[in-house]
């Protein structure tokens, strides 16, 4: 039974044809090493945008189910390519839809989850010494409709095959080098990660460092895959996304990250009684407002002030939901500051290392950056600070740390 | 149980998103009278040809299986637009792909023939007043591999949804009006039927008539299939191609045509010996050159003279195949006009009535055209005349028989 490599090529990776018989040149390499190699690719480029603005054009809202139909096109057009790019310079390859390896999903259109996935004609191909191309992002439900997975798809797609075959890595390609203890591009002397845990990769994951999606951590976590994150420019390695118990030692904070475009609202004098918070965040939620940082003060005379951070963009669409919130439960007037970023240190390390938060507020303190929030995790410390001031936060606190 | 349609619309009927809101119209006034609708769609007007043009630059040789894989991505877009845009005029509808209602071909990549198809789910969605839309020219072999039907599958999807469901009436919707006697931009007063018989239409279709491909005249005729001929652009009905039993009396002949970018190849000296002719067109068959007259002179001395035509694109191909031909098993020189049309009227009618051949020939005589070759069966007699007559020739024949 020969090893195998299951290998994720996003959107730009198989943006046009030329990138697309690169790619097929770097599976070849593997394939000659004698590993079984299963891959699983986007829809190329901009292709499914092209396809959203055909269904507008028909209908300004489209079930559903159909918008799956269609979307899941994208992915087959880069599979059958990409097998036909392989043939073309002499490597057997097998394209896949998600109907054919039967990636059984609930029905949940447009963002479905993986329930299953049936090896046996991925194992048949990779018998007969092909390598296997499977189409991401997409899957059925029992009755056989098409199912698309929402964002990230296309890597949880990798992290199931990979989990479902027992395959020695998930290889995600991408257009970094693996993953940093602050944005290169903002940071002079971030790091680039040799390990990194899984719930360090979730909270970068999270705030913004867009790397991979949570979806595909959590899953990797819970089926103990081992994610590379890699480039698909060259041949050096990335980061390794590992369980705790194969990193030795933890460096105490394994990232620093900034996530701009948000927005800090206060609303004061809200009665202290259970669940009055819980309906706001859930009406919030019901619009697909994504609420990060919430803070909610001690109450004096009965009456709490609570504060939240939520993308700056939302911010129209929240106005009405917070307006009715406040004739109804509060006396105070409603502050929204749309000039904040948020920073947060990561790490693992933490847990069992003292002093790391007030390490950062002390790094913080002596650039005078004032901090409006704070919010704090076992792996994770968060701090609202003024806009203007962000870029120097970010340096400061990555220079206090790593 | 309610009546149920099947309406087949081309590329060109669905070439942009203003023309699928305009089929999606249609489609709602005949859902609206009660009937059970299924549709067939094709892809959107030249995607085919842009998909093919992506599959060049990464392999200009591929693999069958990796082409249909990618092909059939086109009419998956069409059936979900299509789906959307009666949604969002409030008719409930549901695509479907070949796979998900079985359309169960044999494994002939390209080219496949269809063995059957599950009714269960198209029946599922009419029981619940949804309009059903089939993805044409689409299927999967039993290994769940995707197949397409090759040239003209779409029509040929949409009998076979017609037989397997009973339908009333099978709608092949496309740019003319109808079967005409001849082609009408060419010819003054050619008349559209109203009526014509399987055999009728698949002697006008194989002479380029071009409305219907042979294959789904052919099915329709095993199955008793009425075939709707109409247009897209109106709503007057167009053609019925039927049976014999349904057409009380026949006109003679129901179709004059003309067939032009053809040649014609002669081959003198060539021994009367069993199985060398078959040879020769088993291998320009091989290379996919469509042979239409054949015409061997009676043996003089034991030697033959082969006639036949071919189309004049095709004789780079066939050149090396007939030089071969020639050195093995003739002594003479092989004459090539490359100006040549062909003459054909068709009609079930000819087989009880004396003379239409001489009709026929009288007509070009009085024009002083020369006829270079003739074949007959029952319902055609096609002439192989110079092309620079070719269309004072069709005017001729025409006015001298409808």
């Amino acid at each position: 039974m020969k090893n195998i490599i299951v290998q994720k090529y996003g959107g730009t990776s198989v943006g046009d044809t030329d990138k697309i018989k690169r790619v097929a040149d770097r599976i070849k390499s593997y394939y000659e090493n004698g590993d079984g190699i299963v891959v699983v690719v986007s829809a190329m480029g901009h292709s499914t945008d092209h396809l959203v603005e055909l269904a507008e054009k028909v209908n300004p809202n489209p079930s559903k189910r159909e918008m799956d139909m269609l979307l899941s096109t994208g992915e087959q057009v880069s599979i059958s390519l990409l097998a036909m790019a392989l043939e073309a310079i002499g490597v057997p390859a097998q394209s896949f839809t998600g109907s054919q390896v039967q990636i059984l999903t609930d029905g949940n259109y447009s963002n479905a989850k993986i329930e299953m996935i049936d090896r046996s004609k991925i194992d048949e191909a990779l018998n007969l010494n092909k390598v296997v191309i499977v189409a991401g992002f997409q899957g059925i439900d029992k009755e056989h409709n098409i199912t698309t997975l929402g964002r990230g798809g296309s890597d949880t797609s990798a992290v199931a095959l990979a989990a479902t075959l027992g395959a020695k890595e998930c290889e995600i390609y991408t257009d970094v080098n693996g993953v940093y203890t602050a944005d290169p591009n903002k940071v002079n002397g971030a790091k680039m990660h040799s390990r990194i845990t899984y719930d360090e990769m979730l909270e970068l994951a999270s705030l913004g460092a867009g790397v991979l999606h949570s979806r595909s951590v959590e899953l990797a976590k819970n089926y103990n895959v081992v994610i590379h994150v890699r480039s698909s420019f060259h041949r050096e390695p990335g980061t390794l996304v590992v369980s705790e118990e194969m990193i030795m030692e933890h460096i105490r904070v394994s990232g620093v990250t900034l996530k701009n475009e948000e927005a800090r609202v206060t609303i004061p004098d809200v009665p202290d009684k259970p669940g009055i918070a819980a309906d706001l965040f859930w009406e919030l939620a019901n619009k697909d407002i994504i609420i990060d940082v919430i803070v909610q003060s001690s109450p004096a005379n009965g009456k709490n002030t609570i504060s939240f951070t939520m993308p700056r963009k939302n911010i129209k669409d929240a106005l009405p939901i917070l307006e009715k919130f406040r004739d109804t439960h509060s006396s105070g007037a409603i502050d929204i500051n749309e000039k904040i970023s948020i920073i947060s240190a990561v790490g693992v390390g933490m847990k069992s290392h003292v002093g790391i938060a007030a390490s950062m507020f002390k790094a913080l303190a002596e650039k005078n950056i004032n901090i409006e929030m704070i919010s704090t995790s076992e792996i994770k410390i968060s701090c609202v600070i003024p806009e203007e001031k962000a870029k120097e936060a970010l340096t400061a606190v990555h220079d206090t740390f790593i």
